[in-house]
Formats: structure tokens, C-alpha cells, sequence
């Protein structure tokens, strides 16, 4: 059986503010700039969730995108869309909430699913021009 | 001389919240759903500016891209990029953040710059599917 | 009250011929080329909707945009999402499905609900090179 | 001499419908959904073609795109652009023309050409969030 | 009969200098800054041709758009695709290439073609954030 | 510690000529067709810079990508950016600025810098269908 990638792709809209309590504020602000604003800022997320398996011979499928789709939103879309990742998620009270911190934090939060064996890898757009990806290494 | 329409593009990264103080609890979260969210969401927001004006015969040009990009990033983006609207900004400590007051407050904002005898329209994309536009009518 | 102008995008994906039952097959050849394949071809079709309205001073909208995404994928989306438009829906059995024909079949279906009195512009695109424009003219 | 990946993009537009003669009525619209549709549905396909190979120290070059379009225009666009995959074509006459299948079959209709010993990956675009990719593994 | 607005979009890759004749060296560099360089940059030109007209009850259209491509192709792409504006058209020999100079000069090169009557309006995008319009002013 | 991969976009926009001395003029013709003309052409060029490394602890990044991107411009863009590659480049003097010589070259001259150790790859689109991408192989 061929082995194909398949991906979908999903937007959360989000507030944040890079800031660790291990840093003073002076480090804080060197490190994170305007980043580092008190209030927060915000972005619109877009993630490409990728998976890696075999087509069943049968469906032509690797995996039926419209359940893969309804995993990725109860699991990413809904806690974190329209939040602010430092006050209002558990994931990021206590977590920097950096594309790369996100980009892992979803990670985990897929592993727990039935999508867990088939996970390759993440991509995290934060802006047009800013990207992150994770592969579990 | 030719009347040719010249458009700038610039980003602001930006959280807001949406919320009227003239409105109860339970009218905001009916109007504005998970817009209302407490601690507030954000957004990558393009803004396009166009100018309206005769193409000069010597320079060929409307206006000079270069300085409009700059005023535009001086009194647009430096003063919403990274920013929480509704907590970091004059503009909107007493007018709720929504698309349509931002591109309107933009508006105003260039009026108030040599730009202001060519300015024609400002188109602000909120997301990839939600788009507003102000004409100063 | 400021007039504005706001817009959401949907999707919708279907398959369609271009023939005219008016023509002969020949004339039907030349007119409509490779889009007159027998068996039909299709398109992700991307539709923006375009209201005009004053923005209201307690909610600082011209409209709710959900409620808007509601209507539209209500009246368009569901009635062409993951169809054949010449033998799946009542408006293109007789009507040769250009997207000229389509953008002005989705502003008759958009006339037809409260969204009427605020309808500015429809604009869709059938291809990334392709799109056409109606402002109920 | 330096490896370099070359992709070269090209587009097609086809109606397709997934449904398998090995399954149930019942089961081929629980598992394809929507996309079962008696009469089909259709996408503006974009796969992006990618070849690995030195880089020729005269030319500079890995393959030549403009060759390569050629080939991948004759191959690929030719056999399904304004096409019913179905019912149009001999190799979704009996093979479900998913995105996962669609990629494979576009892979060995490549490995048929000059251009074998440098294809690397196939990615194709079937809608803006849905992706698939194939490496002939 | 609907009036409908339809757009084809094609693309051509050039290299050109800002620099007149009529200015100073000085002054050149002042106002064209690095578009200036003695010798040339270049861009991937995206051009959006617009028409506008009413709806043929027969064939749904307003124009035939493999044919409005065909006429494009042949006046604008022919003329400027991989091409030096300042030194290889006559267009330019004796008018400085910025965006506002082309999108005027592929109005009057339309014009003299049979798309004349249906001309409604160019739009020239020279990079992903400067964008130019003409509409025959 | 994770491994993630952090991708930062650049443009600069350049004209080039694809002409090779160790080729005849008849040769050079043959091979790079359009592009090998005489004045040159142009594009706008996007460079995407991945770099691969472990995730700070502490501050949540794999690198600050505010100093990469000073970084990139610093030795990409403000090399290219707005030149002639043939003529104004010491890098494209003698080797031919196809697409693939130019993301060589930019590899090369990233590894000169301090971003070195976490290279890991150059993706470089030459218009919106045309992409190469470098390894380091």
C-alpha cells in the first residue's frame, strides 16, 4: 500500500503576550520587545496538521478528513480560538505561548486522540511571514 | 493627466475585545459571541491605503510609495501593532473595536496627514474571510 | 452615521458544463470550448459578499457577521456545496451555468433574504485568473 | 555538485465523485459524505511537481521548467483538466478518485516519462485546507 | 439584461529602472531612491484586466474569456514579459516605467484592440504590497 | 528539549539574465529561451530561511526571529535587493543567477554568519509557480 501525507488546515484567532516569570523584566523586554506588551497583542493562527499512512485499498483514503477535521477543531480550535493563550488556557499559564511553544503544545494535544499513530507533523503560521513546525523529534 | 489609483499595503498584529459599555453583560455576549471574551482575541490585520490622484508627467507617479509607507506605519501601525486596542490605545478605550470602527478611526487618522487631499479608500482585512471598507462617506 | 462596507467570503465546490440548449452541438463546441465536456468538470468556487450600510453607534457594526455567514451558507452554500449545477439544483436545470449566470443567481437568492436592503456586491471567483463581479445593475 | 529540489506548479480543474463499487450504498455515503453525490462535485486542482538533482555547472540549472511544464502539462493536465475523472477517464474508471488516489496515480503517470530518475514529491492542493503529498513510498 | 464585470488575470516578469531624463542625477536619486539602480530590478507584474457589459441571454456571458486572455496575452504579456521596459519597448524608451506609466499604457494598448467598448478597468499589482489602478480617467 | 523548525520570509525584487559564457550564443538560446534576453528581466524573489534547533526552556524560542531577520536582510536583501544580479552583484559575475544558483549562493552566505550551526533550508520562489529549495546537500 502507497504511504501518502495528508493535511488539513484550521485557523484559531488569539491574544498573547511573550513574557517569562523566570526573567526580569528588563531581560523580558530585551528579549521578547514589543512582544513583551503588558495588555498583549494578537494573531491569526493557521495550523497544517499532518498525517502519514497508508491508503486503504478500499476507501482511497488515508483517513476520512471531514473526522480529522472535527478531532483537530474540539482539540485546538475550541480552547484556544477567540482566547487569550496567558489568561484564559491552562496550556499556557505557566508556558511562554512562542509559535514554537504552541506549535508542541498542539502536538501533545493530538497525540492524546485516535489521530495519534498517523501524526507526522505541524505547521504553525503565526504571520505571512513568521513559521514554525514540529515533528515529535 | 491621468487619474490613477495607487494602494499601499501594511500589517498591525493586535488584541481586542469586543464590548459596549452602553450594553449589559448579556447583550454583549448575544451581539458579539466569543468576540465578547473577557481577556480578549487578536488578529493579523492588513490594512490597504489608496490614494486617488493625476499621475505627474516628469515623476510618473501619483505620490511617492516610499513616504506613504511611512506615514502610514508612523500613524497606523506604530500606534496599534502589538498592541491591546481596547486597553493600550486613546482611540479605543470609549469605541468598541470592530472592523468597521478601526477602518473608520484609520480614516480619520490619515485625514489628519498630507495624505489627507488623496486619500480614497481603506480596505482592512480583519481575517481571511472578513473584510471592511471605508470610503469617507 | 459613517457608511461602510463589509464583506465575508465563503466556499462552496461543484461541478459543472457549459451548454446551451439554444445552440447547436457544434456552435456549443466552439462557444464554450474544453467547458462543454459532456460529462462537466468543476471548481472551488470563493464568493464575497459585499453589504453597504451605516455603522450602528452602541455596536460599532454594520451588521453581524455570523449572522451573515449564516444566511449566505444557508442560501448558497448548501444549496451548491458538493453539487452538479446543471442536474442537481432547480436554478441552472434551464440557465447555462457560467459563473456570469451564477454571481446573478446568488444575488436573486441574497435579494430573497434580510440581508436585501444592505446587498452591495457579489464578487466570485471560479478560478485563481478568473472572477466576475454583480452589483445588481 | 549541490542538490536542489525544483517545483514547478501547474493547475487543473475536474469533476470527480468518490464512490466504491465494493461498497454499499449506505457505506459509501457514510463514509464519503457529501462528496458521494450522485452527479459529482468538482475542485480547481493545483499540484506542485517537485524534482531532485545537481545542479549543472554550465547551465546552472537542475531540469529545465519550461520542459518540465511541457511534460507535466501533457501528462497530467491534458488527461484530466476539464474532465469528469469518473466517467472521463481511464484511470478512475475503476479507482476512486480521492485526493490520496489522484496523487499516486499522477506520480506513476510521471515515473512514465524522462522525468522519473529526478521526481521526488507530488503535493496536491484539492481544496485551500485539504492536502495531499506522495513520495512513492 | 444584467450588467456583470468580469476579470481575467495574467502575469509577465520584467526588469526596469525609475530614472528620467527631464531630472537631475540628483534628483533622480532623491525621488526614485534604490528603483533608481543604474541598472535596473525587476518584478513579477500581475495584471487584472476588467470588463464590463451585459449578460448574452444565449451563452450566459459577457465575453468570451479564453478569447479576452488570447488578446491580452498577445498586447501586453508578448510585448513586456521577460523584457527590459526601459530598453527593449518602445513604450518606455521615452517614459519612465512606474507602476502609474504601465497601467496606463496597457489601458491605451487594450483599447486599441476589440475589448475596447468593454474596458472598465485596470488593475497592476508590481508587488504583494503595491498595487495600481486605472479605470480610463 | 523539542526540535522545532522556525522559518522567517524575506523579499527583495531583482532583475537577472540567464546567459552562461561557456555556451554559444546559439546554445544559451536554446537553453534559457526567453530568459537568456539580452537586457534581462525581473522578479520578485521570496526567500524562506528555516533553521532547525532546540527549543529555549526559558525563554520559549529557537531563536529570536527579530535578529534573524536583521540577519537575513542585512546579507540577503541589502545585497539583492533592487540590483541587477548579472551586473551588480559580485556573486552572479561569473555564475549564471538561475534560480537554483541563487539559493546556493544565499546558503552560502548564511553560513557565514552566526545563524550557520541551525541552518537547515532555503526555499526560494522565482514566481508563483516556480520554487527551488537548498539543503545544504
Amino acid at each position: 500500500m502507497e504511504i501518502v501525507y495528508i493535511s488539513k488546515t484550521v485557523y484559531f484567532n488569539a491574544a498573547h503576550r511573550l513574557h517569562s516569570e523566570k526573567l526580569s523584566d528588563v531581560e523580558n523586554k530585551r528579549i521578547f520587545g514589543k512582544c513583551n506588551n503588558l495588555n498583549g497583542h494578537g494573531h491569526n493562527y493557521r495550523l497544517d496538521v499532518t498525517l502519514r499512512g497508508p491508503v486503504d485499498p478500499i476507501t482511497g483514503m488515508v483517513g476520512n478528513l471531514s473526522e480529522i477535521k472535527a478531532i483537530v477543531e474540539k482539540q485546538i480550535c475550541e480552547r484556544f480560538d477567540h482566547k487569550n493563550l496567558n489568561l484564559d488556557t491552562a496550556e499556557f499559564a505557566n508556558l511562554v505561548p512562542t509559535a514554537e511553544n504552541i506549535v508542541v503544545t498542539c502536538w501533545h494535544l493530538l497525540k492524546n486522540t485516535v489521530l495519534s499513530s498517523l501524526l507526522y507533523k505541524l505547521v504553525l503560521h503565526e504571520t505571512s511571514t513568521n513559521t514554525v513546525e514540529y515533528r515529535g523529534e
